[in-house]
């Protein structure tokens, strides 16, 4: 009522970000947080009066849709469609002892990433993309990641998974930081199976995830799964402001809003598996909802039974879980955070399921 | 110590609401918030002279208590000691295929309440009462529930459960919005069997949920669940100062406190069975737990047997699930949500056990 | 970027913590929060040159390690690294029909604590310590708990377990509240067997908690677990402002950072087990993720399988499980709050692990 609230910034600065696209903003503006863009005011006390307007972040009407803009992923250099079934299997041989040898070359490097039509974000990344690749392997694999630090901060490679101290990628551990310029190959056996993540683990650690600096990690089960449309999601956001207070934006694989635009495609009836992780920096938990559907939900993915039958989960940061489904019916339907304020700032998307 | 803080201001609206009645303040007052209202702060710093008084917010001798006065429950249109157990069957038929249809009429209204003694909310409801109607059926009949909006806002129903995507109650898919004054009939089938729920899904969404539209929605298993003292829990709270950045007061079932005053009457060693469902805005999670005794919880209510024994579950919002206990004494047992902000703000109450 | 925001305020909080040591600052001298304390801010804006500096709160070069000065264990009259295998059986004697007695006896008082080097905490303490004492017993015993009031202050001791409402700790139900000076014996049969908690209830509830009231309740199975290297780690915050509005300083065990200083030594390929129990005041949730290992989990540790195989997992306050682990590898494991802020801002430490 008298200074903007933090959460009214927040709210302010997704709107400056898809003004900035009107007033010509071009490469290099900042989202800044505008306490005039107003918009999210919903007629506050004057009961009965409350805005109907739906001008407030997203949608198929709201703020990055309103001019039918997109992002260019052209030039961001990855595509959030290509990225959901996009599994980085890197390359095989065979060690003497008959198991399989399995190398990644991952490169660090400092991006400007368009994240938002006319909003410019200058991410920390892992393969130039965010999220980075989703390195996807079978248990009992031998795992070899080479780790080039092009970025011109310090950086490492920390691994949820089992494996010896000095391949855990924090500092004063092993090798420790690996510097600007530096490589340093992390190598480890694959176990157990699972989802799990990865991300730099370099101080201050929230700028150095929240950057961008964080990508799924798959070890499947020696005899695998169950044939399906698999899929990952990692679900995050963006400190546009770099004020280390919360995020002004919220994503799933890149772009916010993208699967608004660009609804996941699945065939009715078949089996959809989605690799979940949770990294989102700042808030203290994140959810995933689907419409119109239920899904079985592995927590971490570490059996093969599922724990629950819901619409529903909540990870922390550093969770994550397997959701499977089957659409029963076609049409579209709606996937998001039940957290409202992350919904109105990007993550939501559509399913849209064909016969 | 300088200017009020955000929960200074939060407890000091709920505060004022209690002084409201005293200034008699009378309908459609507004529970703004008071930074004068203090009362909660307990000796700041000074170590070894922290306050004890208990004058803030609630319990026995808290500010809404303290005059002994509760809402008028009759004027709201609905009392939360008859919410509790009271579930919606609707109306019955038998299909030419010989199943059962089931059939609803539900109505949105914008309804003023007093939600805690001289403060008046503007609410937006199903059925004129907060939460909306526990709508209760089997699995594998067939719903129709015809909504007619009758309030001056659009709104829609969006049922968490399997339907097809034209029955989903989103904007831009299907029927879409459902404008003043608009009727729809949302049809499907009821599956999965579980503890559900439906909320107004149009934007702004927080605002359309933190109004009141959300109720309870039970498919009961086709062979049922073993008897039991069954009741509804609804957990939400209430925005009072209309600012979109959180709630003044929480509550189970309508009003904040209520089953202090009338705690809820059980029978020892009778297995109580608790659909309890979070739709709370703005908040990341909610909590229940009971004093003195443990419960099965199945999340989600789709399984038979229980997924936890313990005495404090969390549920995101959409979160849902069913508790499962016996009292094995008697006497007068806690539960309230184990965040003592909400528990302080109206989110706590009485079991209360006899023979 | 205009006046210092909550979280600048924090972390100024905990660096002004450190920083008083070097002003001498003796005890009683409280951990105001300085706005000028910066350290955190990582070049806001500027892409590109976000710092890259660690002087933000702890870890190996962090704010309270930077001296090589650690807190006065001695003075402070506890030792988190004895504190975490201390558990406290009391004493035991049989009953007239078998049946075993347990006895403890519990005495409240007000204690200055050193939580950082220099930073001084006003404590209300169970035994004299934050936490209280680990008490532990098993399935079926009669317990009698003598709680003596030594404080300024009332309290209770409220359990989480089953028992009757007159043995419950809250305000008036039973005794209700212990005055200053006044004694009183909490007596109930040990169920369900698990690790559940106590705290004082008494009003402000928040602040009674928060300022160090909360112990382990440990129900061992009548045929006991398996055997392993048992631990107790109790997660807990310092809200040093005494503002209400959340913490400054994060711990498991009593003191931030403390097992960085001195890591939990363990044997490689042991059964260890952690009795887990978040308490954390203010905060939504807490969480607890272990680095290069996965655990086993026993939410509420009320059942002998295990719900889940992970390396992250969520509390919400009240909550507590069992998390069992081996380690395959000699080293150095970081294990922490998966949520930056309360990692950077104490709750981190190191497992050392050894042949």
């Amino acid at each position: 009522m008298s200074a903007p609230s933090r959460r009214q910034l927040l709210i302010g600065g997704a709107l400056a970000g898809s003004a900035g696209l009107l007033l010509g903003a071009g490469k290099h503006s900042e989202a800044s947080a505008s306490p005039h863009a107003g918009g999210h005011g919903s007629g506050a006390g004057a009961h009965g009066t409350a805005a109907t307007a739906t001008g407030h972040g997203g949608g198929e009407n709201g703020a990055t849709f309103r001019l039918g803009q997109q992002v260019d992923h052209e030039a961001n250099g990855f595509h959030p469609t290509a990225l959901l079934r996009d599994f980085d299997y890197g390359t095989t041989s065979v060690l003497p002892d008959g198991r399989t040898l399995r190398e990644w070359e991952i490169f660090a490097s400092d991006e400007d990433i368009e994240i938002a039509p006319g909003v410019y974000f200058p991410a920390w990344t892992f393969n130039s993309r965010v999220p980075g690749p989703a390195l996807r392997c079978r248990e009992g694999e031998r795992l070899r990641v080479r780790f080039t630090n092009g970025s011109e901060h310090p950086h490492t490679m920390h691994f949820h998974g089992i494996h010896p101290a000095e391949m855990d990628g924090i500092p004063g551990v092993g090798r420790g930081i690996i510097e600007p310029g530096a490589s340093f190959t992390y190598e480890f056996d694959a176990t157990p199976f699972g989802v799990h993540l990865y991300h730099c683990h370099v101080s201050p650690l929230a700028e150095h995830i929240a950057r961008g600096m964080y990508g799924t990690f798959i070890v499947d089960p020696a005899h695998g799964r169950p044939p399906a449309d698999e899929m990952v999601m990692v679900m995050h956001g963006y400190n546009t402001t770099f004020d280390g207070e919360g995020n002004q934006l919220y994503a799933v694989n890149g772009i916010p809003f993208h699967y608004m635009h660009e609804p996941v495609q699945v065939k009715r009836g078949e089996l959809v598996r989605i690799y979940l992780v949770n990294i989102l920096e700042y808030d203290p938990i994140n959810s995933f909802h689907v419409h119109g559907n239920f899904f079985d939900y592995f927590p971490t993915g570490t059996r093969l039974e599922p724990a629950e039958f819901t619409d529903t989960i909540v990870q922390a940061q550093g969770q994550r879980g397997i959701c499977e489904m089957r659409f029963p019916y076609p049409g579209k339907y709606m996937f998001h955070a039940h957290k409202t304020e992350f919904a109105d700032l990007g993550w939501m998307g559509f399913f849209e399921v064909t016969e």
